[in-house]
């Protein structure tokens, strides 16, 4: 099967995209030891990936691993906004296939995906589920030699579970996601870290003693929310579901619908999966000079049609933040675009983060692999053995041994009727 | 069928108890409105429900909203020393059926488990499966009546579980600690609060400053841990699960085995279910004035027989605290004698997290009332109807409104493909 | 001179009491190592002490060091309620003249202060100025042997300071509270822990998802709002100094005058030192069962007589509670009649933050009767070397080395312009 | 008297420049305030003021309320890194005279010191008094109509009181640092978001789970600290005072000497006004990839020298981060070329925060223009009523009205006897 030609930006600096993917792999040991397994084993010999993903440093250390492992990769974006030019280039030179260019127009974003495809990959990587859209649309012939997938995202996973249930799924995904080292660190401490990382370097205003309105409580919304406490804010979150809203509650947040919120916060932060979550009726109880960021996968939960229509103009008011005049004289701050701000107005994830992340998405394509198709079509857990590994190997990179259970302990915990 | 007469300590001041059982109503809306509702449906006449749990002031209201829908109800303690005999004659005199005294031997408990399964209950609720042992064991004829039962403990859902493995579970039971408004209030922020007061008030000593070593981050570990670090202790956390472990150490945590742990500790807390989690070896190697404390459920998790045979003597140094005196000088101080600490040595659970963990009860009985026996034999979720009305009603009591999903939006989360 | 016999409580066990004085004694080792020293230098040989302050444990271990440095000790409380008979006895027995009863009258407490003036002392230890009171008024003539006097309070010394400015001061005063080793420590960290702990175990309630309103943000007010946010709490801060105001905004704190506070408050806690912070019009505005409770040296903060006035009836509720029935119905719960919660309802500071107060109060009494009455009347901070000593030895206590300054070090730090 | 022409960087873009200014501005209230009153009142007329200070938005806002004031400006930067080009060009565009170019060498640097004092100005406005360094040596000709000077930073005011021990001090100069409005928000939260804010962007690595060593636990270390443990670190201070490490202990952080800390760090931050802070013994402990950074005034914490000394060969390995290698394989990972990192790799502190200092700065600078020459030449405080009215400002921008004493608490307050 013939891979097709890269395609990359011709201005970037594969140089430069080279220094960053060195600093990411000097701080990824869990990855760095997987790779040094794969290279012996060689998992992925004559099979093709496409990984449909963030084109950045970390996301090179992966595409690297599976090159590593025997795989031929073919890798595009998961949102045209997230590419870093520098990482593709590198990448293309090192002889990977790379499809990718930031600020791709849709349709462009869309060939990029199907160049991505038309390798007819054994496996696919997708982080929000866009191979997969394509894979069960119009390129469902480019499946033919497909094994399984492994999706990255709360979003992605949530939208195979809405096909399987009406029949629709044609092989076998990993929820990668729901794995616990997954959703307990890349969702909750990644997210909270670089959304409010992007959000300080993009801004340079005050988080302390200004109030935040965090608007989804799930793995997501709960990083940010402690972050942006950890930085000062008085933080109100709006649900929708009452167990959340009462978990959020407890933790010491106010909890206030966005009709209310909306009038109150400084800084309004969606991160739902969901659309709408800010809109006209929103953004006309806003004060002025608030800030807008989005940091679901998405650009659908700050209404920006909405927001264009409400305004009287608008214009860049710093680097990453655009100004929306209102007819009565605010004005309001909407920070990249209104698209995943962490990404597209930062570097994205922590580095060591997405070394768990990674490593889960390593071996769960592993696994795959080995399981030479057999895995029935449905969603799948991450197998426990390899949560539970990725974990022991952070521990072990960072030089933290842990208690074990004795054989006394073992049985106490598994009788009935202890002694 | 007849019940036996109350068994409670004649000297205890049912006036005192009716005072504390009143504060604690006050303080339980959702309760009070479940109660409103079971008084004019009587989900249980005609049923009888043995029940054994901490016998205190919010049990008590439990209690007596199960009397409200037209329960027979029999009461008995889950642990000899959390039984609080005001509110035990408070009820007695109200015409409950109760059996249980404070410092009761263990012998007199197990009588006390036998009176109130007597009654050939139709519902049973467990905390901490003392009944169920009971009732797979010698007592097996009492549950010939019996429709299913609820448990209230990780550590009975654990045994439960570890039975119905092997075969020997006898009726369905309902694992209300697994619904989320009990598992992830009761036991993480009803533990970490109401084990850290209890400290607070037996020791008086400062927890700032001072290093808490909490062994076990489940759910009640990490709200123990959470709560030591808001008053100003650096935490130090032992675990097996090398996730949890990394989620610890995540959370910012240092993360270390009780070997290590044990030198650097002024405080310990035991919550991890399990036995021996600090032994002799360890007692060997603490400081002196190293306070001791568990909070688990059950006496075994600091190995009290192997600390007496490494002291020297011991003796009471302040009520609830026992000093051993080690041979090379040093004391280590045991609270509330490895009990529960919250319950021994304080009112357990504060009142606000007991009314949504008793709704959750009181519901799940009344739905095990419903199914008239035709659930099958196993280890049930709470309906997540239930979990999600209570938090709802807690919502509403305190005057909180949330958002709630458009049509567009529902329809949005549902599609593979947004538009 | 001759010492009038001890005033204590007939029913008091001194065995208790001692019990709980070796408790303190074991957890202040800044204050043993003083006694230590004191043995030898015996600094106070023929120099009679008067005491005010909360008779418990860890001032017990406070008077002990001044005998042991040769003083005799006159001793009375500073608080009618904060006085703990066994206590009292147990010093009683081992020959310090004691004079106070838990629940005195106000009457007996005023001639208990006499009682310890009566014997003319060298040296007095006030807390909260009550012996100044009346060493400035009808007393003054026991004052004749006075070489000079310390003050452990905010309130005192600001009472004081007004004194001297009207030029009525009679002898030297050490401001204790002043020293950094005492308000950064004592003030917001052993209030913030000994308020929060008397509350949790008066009440029960759960603060996580509360909201408490605190009202003063001085070093007190600062360490109670710490904890509470620690404990789960949305804390809202009242304050009078802009400035103040000001950083609990940058802290995360909301600022509410206590007008719009009242409405919103679960829990109220004036740390203020000033009266009638919340009053009638506060009280109408209240929440049904909001709970009130006074963390200031005296009992005028909360308006207790506009509160008795507001309501229909009132009854304890819980012991230290009182229920105040509002005309409509709500009822406000009083804790501990309005007094310094932490000391009516609980057991005060923590012993290892008033080993360091203490430490200074025998520290600067040495330094007075070292000085020989030569320092000028009026009120002085605690000398630097003092205050750096007793850091020096808690750091010491607790084998925790620091870093110093190297010579180079010392000269860039004092130059002009470093090279 | 003629200003000499602006020296800026040819290639900046003054229109980007003016976009910064503007956002910053539109987020300044307390600073447009006070614009709108110099309007008027032109408390500057016919007065020539000399600047040094971080040249960026924040200042470029500062040095056009001067102007608005009436006084002809003369700027210049106060560190060659922190420049920003785009923010002098669009100054100079609009009239002020400047004299600033990034990057510039030392000797260019002291050479627009000295062209901006060369007005022979009237008041000077210092930030670390690198203008007071001048004038008090090689051009103190230039000082001749000097009125005043007012200080920004604890390094200059440590450095102008040894001076003034020593006698040479030459002109009042009011210690803005030491206003409670400039070092409690300034100082502690302004240093703690925009250091770690700096670190953060600059490095794409995990805080959470690290353990992140402060240097100096004074107000600024303090302020590092805090946000260094909200971003999930496990903090280490390090300090030579102790009782700012008895402190940082009861606030739950671990305190160590460097040697110590030096091997446990994943990253160091210096914040303690002196020099040699990590050197040549600390860089041999320490782990591989650790990361230093430096947020104290001049780049002289970290030993430079030494560190090149200690490595084999160094190199960018990602932009604002250099690599040292070391003989035995580690790498340690240089901030900023150790120069104040929140500036030099970052846009400093947040804007609402400089809006209070700043507003001080136009207030005392003010004062010291009404007071005509008459302040006696000494180091002196901001005036008590000017540190007030900047908060009080600040509330009323944020429309968050406090509480205020009735005439009856005032007299409580003000009486030693209280009723």
């Amino acid at each position: 099967m013939d891979m097709k030609p890269s395609i990359v930006c011709a201005a970037a600096s594969p140089d430069a995209g080279d220094a960053r993917i060195r600093w990411a792999w000097r701080n990824m040991p869990v990855l760095r030891r997987i790779a040094e397994a794969f290279r012996i084993s060689r998992p992925f010999r004559d099979l093709r990936v496409a990984m449909s993903i963030h084109v950045e440093a970390k996301t090179a250390c992966l595409a690297k691993v599976l090159a590593e492992g025997g795989a031929e990769v073919a890798l595009t974006g998961c949102n045209p906004l997230s590419t870093q030019d520098d990482i593709a280039a590198a990448l293309a030179r090192e002889g990977l296939h790379v499809y990718c260019v930031h600020g791709a127009t849709a349709e462009s974003y869309e060939s990029h995906l199907e160049a991505a495809l038309s390798c007819r990959p054994h496996l696919v990587l997708d982080d929000g589920g866009d191979l997969a859209r394509r894979l069960h649309g119009d390129l469902r012939d480019l499946a033919r030699d497909l094994i399984g997938a492994t999706e990255e995202t709360t979003t992605g996973i949530r939208r195979l579970r809405a096909l399987h249930r009406r029949g629709g799924l044609r092989y076998p995904v990993i929820a990668v996601n729901d794995a616990r080292c997954k959703h307990l660190f890349d969702n909750r401490f990644g997210t909270g870290q670089s959304v409010m990382a992007a959000i300080l370097a993009t801004s340079n205003r005050m988080l302390g003693g200004s109030t935040i309105v965090v608007a989804g409580y799930g793995m997501c919304g709960r990083g940010v929310a402690l972050r942006a406490r950890g930085l000062g804010a008085d933080v109100v979150i709006c649900e929708i579901d009452p167990v959340k809203a009462a978990e959020a509650l407890m933790e010491g947040y106010r909890v206030l619908p966005m009709d209310e919120a909306a009038a109150i916060g400084d800084l309004f932060i969606t991160v739902t999966g969901c659309r709408d979550v800010i809109r006209d009726r929103h953004f006309a109880r806003m004060k002025d000079n608030a800030m807008l960021a989005n940091a679901g996968h998405f650009d659908v939960e700050i209404n920006l049609r909405e927001l264009a229509a409400a305004s009287v103009g608008c214009r860049q008011v710093r680097p990453g933040i655009r100004g929306y005049d209102m007819a009565d004289g605010r004005v309001l701050c909407l920070l990249a675009e209104g698209r995943l701000v962490n990404l597209a107005a930062g570097d994205g994830h922590p580095i060591e983060i997405m070394d768990l992340s990674f490593a889960l998405q390593a071996e769960s394509l592993r696994y795959l692999a080995e399981s030479g198709g057999r895995l029935p079509v449905a969603v799948h857990p991450v197998p426990e053995s390899i949560d539970r590994r990725v974990a022991e190997w952070l521990l072990e990179a960072r030089g933290i041994p842990i208690d074990s259970l004795t054989p006394d302990q073992s049985a106490y915990l598994e009788a009935f009727v202890p002694d």
